[in-house]
């Protein structure tokens, strides 16, 4: 009986999706599930695939060549160490178990450290496109050992979502957690691309006053220019969209709380321990978070009024564009301040990122993918030790040529009482990113003042305290 | 030989200077150091005073009246879990173990339940107030069982600081972790508090063009008023501090990098645990982060350019007003979020805090005190249900009067150039809190559109998902 080369553990939607992905390239695929109703399944649905049902993990892990390739679709948590330990008395030396779920980068870690003393290589990688990426080609992002990631390359790369220029959307990321660490700030960009995209939402229908036909157009205008991308499109899309039910326009029946899985929450958790200024996409965290609480908000706007609303002034089709330029760069400060965080972490962990290669695999199959992408690959490419992508000439262009809008964009949502938390927080991180003096020196007077924590000084180096009493 | 009703292990200024205090109100006081050299140095310094030098654990422990009381004045993490290893098989059932260091609220709540197992008490004590608050009466926040607290209340209370109408600054806080975790929520308070200072400076001195004598007095004078307040009057003094070597003013001279410990940090990443927006504390954070990267900051202020700078529109002296007004009311929204982050917490840990009596005694000893907090006490008086501050009655009217200030400060930063990300993330709150509709239906449609996340309705119950394609 001939061995299949890859084999998936855990077929809810994502693992029996990438399955027949894999099988959709031409490889038979062993598959299992803990509970055998799901193999049946999918066996009985796609009874003419190379897909090879194993009922226990014994005969699961028997039916793969060696050394064995196993991923793993199961619950992130406590779920895959369970796997792990089922599997680990089956495998041999050299075997690979790769970790498709949503895992936090420390357990990733963990594991293979773990993995590594049991001779086992151990691949966390993030996989992202959802549903519809998992089967047709999702954006990939693995970590671990290198020579283990060259064994499971070919897959991968066949599997993976092809780029505009036809490259796929897959590379070794770096040792250990580094795979779900990249997926994890993907996430947390994605937070703040729907809150900016959001806010911009709010501005237009609120200050301008677009109705939904009118904003579906605006937002297919977007779309063909530099903001070109999945969740702008999408957003053209959903204003056009009818309720089935009522016959009204969809968006205004959905209820406006924002629901999360963590991720975005674990990204500025992470940010703050490593000291990278992610303030923008914290904000659109807190957001969906001030979101969720919609009785509270309901009884508040009955007895916390805001400004009266002023029409708006001057031409509607300039500050419409003033608001494209505002979320245009509101989001390259947005992925400033997340590529910053991964060279945080890529120093902290020692991963040697290539962030040129992440927003390259960035362009097709995940959730962010935006023609934008291709311009922080160059600005990598130019210069790969950047510290932050606003230092980038074409990003440098970018804010002086869109500032005033932001600023313009920022003040109107101001004066209109219309809530802009990752558009201020955006202008606010780029003025203070630019300051070669800030405030901050008033804090360290005070902190020396009331706790001796002493300061440093501008003219010479060392630590002092005054006496201030 | 008499024993002594408590005593103090570790004699770190925090320690020696509590030992003192307790002293001071006619105890006897044990002391032990794990070092031999400062206990002899305290000794030396203090001959006359009634303080007992213990030089092993044995004759430490040996020396108290039971059930004993050991207030540890160690280093938070290792040396902490180090100590009370050394000291548990010396005591006997009852003996009650106070941690006042700078602990994490869950290693509180680890150390409350193993020691519990052990028939001993612990109890996790937050102390604010630096060095001249622990010697001559600090903020004390306690938690942990109850019974063990009554034991040890009548010391804290003739130790802790006086508000202003004589009421002592302590109280007990709730069960297990419930005192440190408040004295983390007041550090981060304090953040918040600095942070909103250092802005309303930015903008005094770069929009109103302010020198740093006319700092000083608007400090003098608004400190006179409603923001009365510890920080304010030592910001009032810092500016009129000369630097001894170059007879500059001090704060000119001081290095704008603004270092932290930790505990703001921590107030941010629990409440993104909790789901509890603080998102002006975390500006607050960040931007000490943003502070400290000064190399990058002066090579970006090379090349990325601001708005040129208008001249002040209006009357100076009601621009001013303008800047205390919105310093107030911001301070009003971060005592909101970090009271709302309080409420998330009891409820979460079952701590049944009580955020008047919290108020209360965050009035004298501690760095945030300030007679505004009386204002909050007064609140939840009137209403312990209240869901947030800004509800009440005395906060909405600020809001209703002060916001319009706080918009134009806002605004006019923005305009200049200035960042002020707490300023702007107040506004941002405050208008999103107001909000009865948010545009978080477009984020839940987008998420039903690519990941089949699912939304609620408005006119109905129940989760739903649309055929977006």
């Amino acid at each position: 009986m001939s061995k299949q080369a890859i084999g998936v553990v855990g077929l809810a939607v994502m693992g029996r999706n990438l399955a027949l992905n894999i099988e959709s390239r031409g490889h038979a695929v062993s598959v299992y599930n803990r509970s055998r109703a799901k193999t049946d399944e999918l066996i009985a649905e796609f009874p003419d695939r190379k897909l090879v049902p194993a009922f226990t993990l014994e005969e699961f892990v028997d039916s793969l060549e060696k050394p064995r390739r196993i991923l793993m679709m199961v619950k992130a948590g406590e779920p895959t160490d369970a796997t792990i330990a089922s599997l680990k008395p089956l495998l041999d030396q050299g075997d690979i178990l790769i970790d498709g779920g949503n895992t936090p980068f420390t357990d990733t870690i963990r594991r293979n450290q773990e993995l590594a003393k049991a001779g086992l290589h151990f691949i966390g990688t993030g996989v992202s496109g959802g549903e519809e990426g998992a089967l047709k080609g999702p954006s990939i992002m693995p970590g671990g050992p290198r020579d283990a990631y060259d064994l499971v390359a070919p897959i991968l790369t066949e599997i993976a979502a092809k780029a505009p220029d036809g490259e796929p959307c897959v590379a070794y990321m770096g040792p250990d957690g580094a795979g779900h660490f990249v997926k994890m700030v993907h996430n947390g960009i994605e937070y703040g691309d729907m809150q900016l995209i959001a806010e911009s939402y709010a501005v237009l229908k609120q200050v301008v006053g677009l109705s939904n036909e009118e904003l579906g157009k605006v937002y297919t205008e977007w779309n063909q220019g530099e903001l070109d991308s999945y969740l702008i499109e999408i957003t053209s899309r959903i204003f056009g969209k009818k309720d089935d039910e009522t016959g009204k326009d969809l968006v205004d029946v959905i209820l406006d709380r924002a629901a999360q899985k963590g991720t975005g929450k674990w990204t500025s958790q992470n940010a703050l321990d490593l000291g990278a200024p992610l303030p923008l996409i914290t904000e659109a965290v807190f957001a969906r978070v001030l979101s969720s609480l919609k009785t509270q908000r309901v009884a508040a706007s009955k007895v916390l009024e805001g400004p009266q609303g002023k029409p708006l002034e001057g031409a509607k089709e300039a500050f419409i564009e003033s608001v494209r330029r505002a979320l245009y760069f509101s989001k390259v400060i947005s992925y400033a301040q997340g590529f910053a965080q991964l060279r945080a972490a890529s120093e902290e962990y020692k991963w040697d990122l290539d962030y040129g290669t992440i927003a390259k695999i960035f362009r097709a199959g995940c959730i962010i993918r935006a023609r934008f992408l291709q311009k922080i690959t160059d600005a990598y490419s130019k210069d790969k030790a950047l510290a932050n992508l606003l230092l980038d000439p074409y990003f440098r262009d970018i804010a002086k040529n869109y500032q005033a809008a932001l600023r313009e964009v920022v003040v109107a949502a101001v004066n209109a009482g219309v809530p802009v938390p990752a558009f201020a927080s955006a202008i606010a991180y780029f003025d203070a990113y630019r300051s070669e003096r800030l405030p901050a020196n008033l804090v360290q007077a005070q902190r020396d003042f009331f706790g001796a924590h002493t300061f440093e000084r501008i003219d010479k180096p060392g630590s002092f305290h005054a006496q201030w009493s």
